[in-house]
């Protein structure tokens, strides 16, 4: 995730980060100016046609496209923002878990594993809902215990941590109390896990995505014909711009909609490892 | 459920998909285009109309037909992402239950009759979300328990979930003290199978498709009276794409609005049943 | 609730239904069609009023109208579709009840007559929120227990559970703990006969209805005055249509937002009742 | 709250209700149109100004000013729906909680007292969101209870349940796994009367409402100048007309955000203490 | 925050509060007017520019900005209020904790100091959501438990709650059935912690920030272009209300994004803390 600040507005008008739709559209942008201006040359100076004005029709589509394109962009900002609560409650409920398990009498190596386990459970789910995990990057300890398990990392991190709790509590007269008492922290990193494998394996449906870019192309290489009509090669900077603002709303929810990877609008899931890392730490 | 890549422009725009919209309509397209043609003949051509300029009003109504199609699509959405949402809580519960099962002492035959069982049920449940269960697909063990049960075969299943879990915790002096720990976790499963019966079973009140398609149809079918006055047979493929926009937003919405079929924009039930599988034989 | 198949589109368009919007609205639509001719024949051919163009006026109000009437819909949709959740809620919760109820111990009497309770408690709150429960519908043994109970049967019946539940476990070593087992079940149906009960009893605020009511009534009386000018006669049927779109609306927000009646966009809770019953029968 | 029939269109529309905003904005209507009547006479008779149309403005503006309304709107009602489920939640709980305070064993008067106390907490509340609570009106024997208790009323009678149920359970064995068994309907009341707080003290943002209302005023009254050249004297209702319209939901906004009060379109928050009590005086 | 009155309409429109918009955009207004005189002396009296009129296009451009905007505005808002009920949160659960705590038998000492320790972990959420939290301010007691913990202070407050409770406790037979009943309170903190740094710490993704502000941007300099031949000098005062209106709702959206600060729109934690800290004072 990129940091910015977002009241610098002139900073952010005329920088034009990598990341930048603009940048990413100039081609797009530059290609359907040449394509205007030429069916400009054809329809004035060449053909002399005489269309009447089209703009009714690019205003009533226009406005059906604008509200299938909020309807995508509110669908992907949900995708990412649910993505963000996970990881938020990844934060919360690791410190939860640790804050718990700090007070339960005896077993202070064993409390120590599941600390570490924890961050590696972190860890793994970060590296999960990338490229897969790479198990030399985890702990000794933990490739030791996974050492049979190899298809779902971060759901085998967490049949040990069960284990390892369990064996914390194991001659504890109350220990399923305890249990309980720990239940909604531990049941809920299998919500956490499987809500992002969730948003990362479902875009919207096929047909969605099919239609919206069939519709834009459409609305877009339509435009043209009409426009060049009322407003000559004028109209070129004119669908450009247009063309710029449709297509940049559909690409920018397709950036967010997979919110997992390391894109600058990516969630900054390695900084919330840290701090968990950072935040277990302190606690013991 | 069709898996694409949805930053893959141009195969999206050019690629007639078997479930694509634009393919489903094109009869329906061609059909309208003939009509506005006919249209067009008739008024300018046969008696010589004199309309005046209607788009004023296909701008007005257009508006409010939009805003209906656009409540139409997010209710279908929302149905659609609820049902995916059930499925992921049915991954997330399995592994969690099984997870906790896996920890408790003794029993270990029991267990691994449960861990079966769980299988049992999500297959059940997604085949009964389709057209019913097949109960030679289920396993031997399950089917001789199931004998006398007939009607809701998940609902079967999970009786026999609870009773083997009853056999394996009672001896534990903590029985019920388990069954508060696993309660979470078995519970979900009842919301998991009424929630998806639920999404099923009721469609959008009966009024509103109704409601719906009359307004698209008179919406569309008189809009060639107007527009042929001022755009002649330039109308067809004006008509001819509105019809696309307006008629392929219902479609849609009709398309993901029952996400438990085997359509290209249904959810992948198939292969979330195959996940589970693995993930809980990798448990235990 | 009329079942049917939402992609017929045909049927459904020239299928004139008792409860459809159309039917319902023909008086009106003729009523609007006619005042707009007289006002035709007033402006046109008996005052000879030269107005201008007045449609812009109708654009920008009916704007504002068509968000206000979408805001009306999607609340009205909201309070449906909750109530169907809540009635979702009533198959679930009742299932689980009777798997865990099953499953304990002893009083298989009693656990006969929570089940025959239950249905009943479903029952009752079926026609609590129509007419009120005919306490003759209800099982024998239910009217007796319930003879000083007649304000609020469903928790009247309620309470009876509780007592019977509390008999059950009186001579269980951990009778509360079981109750604690039992407790997000039964708690449960408080939270389905409350919610029910206010989706019943809180319309949306009396203003908004005014409002709304006032706007169309004033939105549709004032258009022939400038549409009759532009379009003459041919303003009946455009009047008419928007009429029929903008009323229609309201009128089918009306008829969903109470939805626990017999009308045919109500909620099915009469067959939703005929499974809770088959489906506890079916457990013991 | 005012009672109605949503159906009653003829009455809701002609009835000029006391709270009917129709009513309240009578004399600014007259004021504006009044206004508008000046300028068309200061423009057309006086100066004979020659200004173009600027209608396009107006819907311009017009359009991003209605989608701030309608989000207004949306979250005005958000906060009465929520306020309406918080009564509703108070409803449920208090039935929850009474029945299961019914079955515990012994302690008949404490539980008296409790009922009591219960009932006296929802009239606290009721009264604490509005002009704070008449000791008065309370219980006597609440009264002696909270006499050194004046800040937040409802809160120091929670406080005293708190010690009637401790007082109640205190020779129980298991007095505790009881008050795990009460703790959800318990901590209830904290979130019910914490959340009616929120939604009293909080409008939406200073900031929002004078920039709606600066927009609104600039809107309307820079609107005759470019409408009596287009209308004449034609423009006094059209102003008035929009005028009412966008002042119109503003001030329903506005009435509806503060749901706690005894205006026409505040929450029934008698009625619904009325039906708490009667509920609660039919279980014991 | 400022309290206002959302009903002194006259107050609020002529008004012009510090943090008022109109104030803060006041020299973006007459910069944007004057560069709209500039390019109206250019084309009208200098080249005699002959555009046609490019209404149509801003009008395009604006209903998806517009649109944008909206949605800008929604999750700005929905992240104030979010923000707003998790210090509602913060209220009920520590009133609902000391209630608790207060009927446990034993221990008054411990009881004081987590009363304390609750009232500085509120104090110290509110400072770290700030500029971090000034150890000065905090209890004696506090700040000498906290003596090694610096990263996170909120965290390490919470981490010696715990270690109280449970010293609290630790002779009580069943204290972890206890650790249960506190358990849901005890782990809200966290959330409620967790859930304002995710708010404070992630703004809407920067892509879009980017893209909003370019659109505006463009739409506003290429707005006198079309608009000067169209009304001359008038076209002044037209782009600076657009201005003021488009980028007034983006510095809102802006302004209400983070919350936490002392800002006029942000929240009240200020008073919301001296609510907890005389709420709970009043308990015990």
């Amino acid at each position: 995730m990129v940091s910015y600040n977002p009241k610098d507005w002139w900073k952010l008008i005329f920088d034009f980060h990598k990341s930048d739709t603009f940048r990413q559209l100039l081609p797009g942008i530059l290609g359907v100016a040449l394509f205007t201006a030429f069916v400009a040359f054809l329809e004035n100076d060449y053909f002399h046609v005489t269309f009447k004005n089209t703009t009714v029709i690019h205003s009533l589509v226009g406005f059906v496209l604008s509200m299938l394109l909020v309807f995508r962009t509110n669908s992907a900002y949900d995708r990412w923002w649910e993505g963000r609560k996970l990881w938020g409650a990844m934060v919360n409920n690791t410190r939860s878990l640790t804050l718990k398990i700090n007070q339960i009498e005896g077993g202070s190596e064993i409390k120590a594993d599941i600390k570490l386990l924890l961050i590696d459970f972190v860890y793994a789910t970060k590296e999960h809902l990338r490229n897969g995990v790479n198990l030399k990057s985890l702990n000794q300890k933990t490739r030791d215990l996974l050492a049979e398990y190899h298809d779902n990392i971060p759901l085998g991190i967490m049949n040990i941590i069960h284990q390892k709790v369990t064996l914390l509590l194991q001659n504890h007269d109350d220990s399923y109390m305890k249990m309980v008492y720990l239940n909604d922290d531990l049941k809920s990193f299998m919500d956490i896990l499987g809500g992002c494998e969730r948003i990362k394996k479902t875009p919207i449906p096929f047909s969605y995505s099919l239609f919206l870019k069939k519709v834009i192309f459409i609305y877009i290489f339509t435009m043209p014909i009409g426009f060049v009509r009322e407003f000559g090669y004028w109209a070129c900077p004119i669908v450009a711009l247009i063309f710029y603002v449709f297509v940049g709303i559909e690409l920018l929810a397709e950036e967010i909609e997979d919110p997992f990877g390391t894109d600058a609008n990516d969630l900054p899931t390695d900084t919330i490892f840290n701090t968990i890392k950072q935040n277990l730490n302190q606690i013991f």
